[in-house]
């Protein structure tokens, strides 16, 4: 059907729930380039104040998937599910995961992302296996999944062009925080994967990209609601993104903690949430074992051969599993002392992800290229005890000018009173 | 100094106060084009639901004031003072007034716009009169002013650019109803007429472009405020559109009532909105004598002089003032009679607008063409006994076929009920 633009931004403005077929119109014609950039704009930002209910937020997702390719993976048998997070810093759950749970006998179509502003990407961590490819064609993809069961790869131009105009527009117009907007975005991405489950890590606090629990929380409902009303079955982790997840924050040291977390030598923070999303995973699948599956099959080493065969299929170099050499990681190391005796009560968590992309591990823009081998190594998280001259986190980067400049912001980072500070629960909230 | 729109869009979105800097540079930059349409459709938008404060509205007025040509005609040793209407049906107030306060010693550079939707304009009515030019450059403009003080122009491109290109962007991207918006619009205009005062006719009703009476009050406050700000002195009028301003609705039928008017026979409704809004003019003027001094401009003729004067210095058929068979007026009359016998309680005013367009006397877009000899005679107002049989209104009109769509729907438009009804005064507030 046809409609005026004006009448349907008009519509929005006044609170109005716009129909199925008017927003696909929205979306068909502007794909097609016949509604200009600035009425969109207006959209957006009428969204942005009105909202949009679940119904129309599904209907919006469906329009934007469908305006790309929708993979059809029918013709593998396992059931295929995905894991998303909304990022973090030293967040490499899903490079520990799609292998885990492939090992289990779970199809992991999984298309990521890059890192942008202080959340790093899963490709950029896969990126600094030399020789790792994530331009994988959608053809090469499906073979590979159906050969392993996993393939890690980036955004094609295939998969939901809308949102790929949408995003770039939004974030020029101020329109990017909107929980419809992020909602229909991140499910009309993975979405098209032709998934038959999903899990979400939905993280808040300083490190995450929405610090306020509440709204991570109307975020992760929101994805459910779409997953339900799609006949995608997704459940969600509200996870505490105050502290950097795992000991490592770079993109190579990341690869590094990953490799030593399918050895069975994960840190205890970073396990928690890897298991977690597992039993998620296993559940949908309707696999039975839960965690003492997914512990068997990283004690047996069928995880981390696993990960060893999407190396190997997608042209890294193996070799990195046993010499860690091989990651082109910086030797040089620079430590940030705490200036008193107490315990950690806070981290800006924010601020470690910023100063990653000020060592060059990360990017401000989408075409900035990035320095794989720089990062933190973190030595004490909140409810901490540290004596004053200990270690807090240390700076790993072959550029000294950089280096010594992040030392410095480096010890704003840490707030140490006397009085003994609570940890927070890292899994806040399971939402079915 | 230089700002990123985004953060622009963000901070109004967020509902914070822009600075005079920051608004300067939006519409500065919007103006050559540095800033791109998208961008912009978004700050409108955040603007309609954010709204600005009387600070902010005048500083975004000055700047697309000063986007373009700012009037000097400090050589005119008289007042100058313009009126604005805020549009409305059979609003032929401007034609009467300008040459009635030009003969009392009033300087009128009036730059007026045309007829769009329900609402007729200025210059649709004058170039009806055969030869009439509107388009005069400022120099021809500024001419006329000092040798017969009063010129009746239509806006050119050297005035406020920003306004006219915000406009087309408003007005598909559904950011017209905004209070600042549309004031900073108006103001950015008329104040670029270099004027010492300015008169308001602020219409509410169904006939007005506001139908609402406190959303005009509001306007009328805000239009107020910034001329405060920007030291001229505005008055302002708050009167009811619920019925056709006059006896006539059409271009040349105007003109003619306009004439009969000046010949000191305009109808009671008419003349009390034109002599109050000419008394504001002479108040602010200084110039004393009040109504009476008007009352005696037409009984003398020599407001009538002044309006022949107009014409002829814009090339007008001056003939029309005594033979008005000069003026293209249709010949075929279709009467529209009551149905039943009682009182009228209501007029859909805005349907008369709509039905003129239908006639072909009114335009939908900018670029329709129109035809200026049609239109309506009004013999029943809000308050009127009416017989069964008696002529509600009459279709002037030498289109057969479209008379007869407009005499269907025109049956519509007069609510009539039994019991008595009360008149609501026409004038409803004076805003000093």
């Amino acid at each position: 059907m046809i409609h005026n633009p004006v009448d349907l931004i008009r519509k929005k403005r006044n609170g109005k729930k716009l129909s199925k077929d008017e927003i696909q119109f929205l979306i068909t014609e502007y794909t097609k380039g016949k509604i200009p950039d600035y009425q969109f704009a207006a959209f957006l930002m009428a969204t942005y104040f009105q909202g949009m209910d679940f119904e129309e937020t599904t209907d919006l997702m469906q329009a934007m998937m469908r305006s790309g390719e929708v993979l059809d993976l029918s013709d593998i048998r396992k059931p295929k599910i995905d894991k998303h997070s909304t990022g973090g810093v030293g967040d490499k759950v899903s490079l520990i995961l799609a292998p885990l749970v492939a090992s289990c006998g779970i199809c992991v179509p999984m298309i990521s992302g890059r890192g942008l502003g202080h959340t790093g990407g899963t490709l950029d961590k896969l990126e600094s296996i030399p020789g790792f490819r994530t331009d994988l064609s959608v053809r090469d993809f499906k073979k590979q999944l159906k050969k392993i069961g996993v393939a890690m790869i980036g955004q094609t131009a295939e998969i939901a062009p809308a949102d790929k105009n949408m995003y770039a527009l939004r974030d020029v117009t101020a329109t990017v925080d909107s929980i419809p907007l992020i909602a229909a975005s991140i499910m009309s991405k993975k979405l098209a994967e032709g998934l038959d489950g999903l899990v979400l890590d939905v993280k808040f606090g300083s490190g995450a990209f929405m610090r306020d629990f509440k709204k991570a929380e109307k975020l992760a409902n929101t994805l459910i609601q779409i997953g339900k009303r799609s006949g995608v079955k997704v459940l969600a982790l509200l996870t505490d993104m105050n502290n950097p997840l795992g000991a490592y924050v770079g993109n190579s040291l990341e690869v590094l903690e990953t490799i030593e977390a399918l050895k069975g030598k994960g840190p205890r923070d970073l396990m928690e949430v890897t298991f977690a999303l597992g039993e998620l995973m296993l559940e949908i699948a309707k696999i039975k074992g839960g965690r003492k599956l997914l512990d068997k099959k990283i004690t047996n080493g069928e995880a981390l051969s696993k990960f060893k065969e999407i190396i190997s299929y997608q042209n890294g170099d193996t070799g990195i599993i046993e010499n860690y050499s091989r990651l082109p990681v910086a030797k040089n190391k620079l430590r940030v002392l705490a200036q008193r005796t107490g315990y950690v009560h806070d981290i800006d968590n924010f601020q470690i992800g910023m100063l990653l992309v000020k060592l060059g591990g990360g990017r401000l823009r989408k075409e900035d290229k990035i320095d794989p081998s720089c990062g933190f190594r973190v030595y004490k998280k909140i409810g901490d005890f540290v004596k004053k001259g200990e270690c807090l986190i240390e700076i790993i980067s072959d550029n000294q000018t950089k280096a010594n400049a992040v030392q410095k912001q480096m010890q704003n980072v840490f707030t140490i009173h006397k009085k003994p500070c609570r940890r927070n629960r890292l899994i806040r909230e399971i939402i079915y």
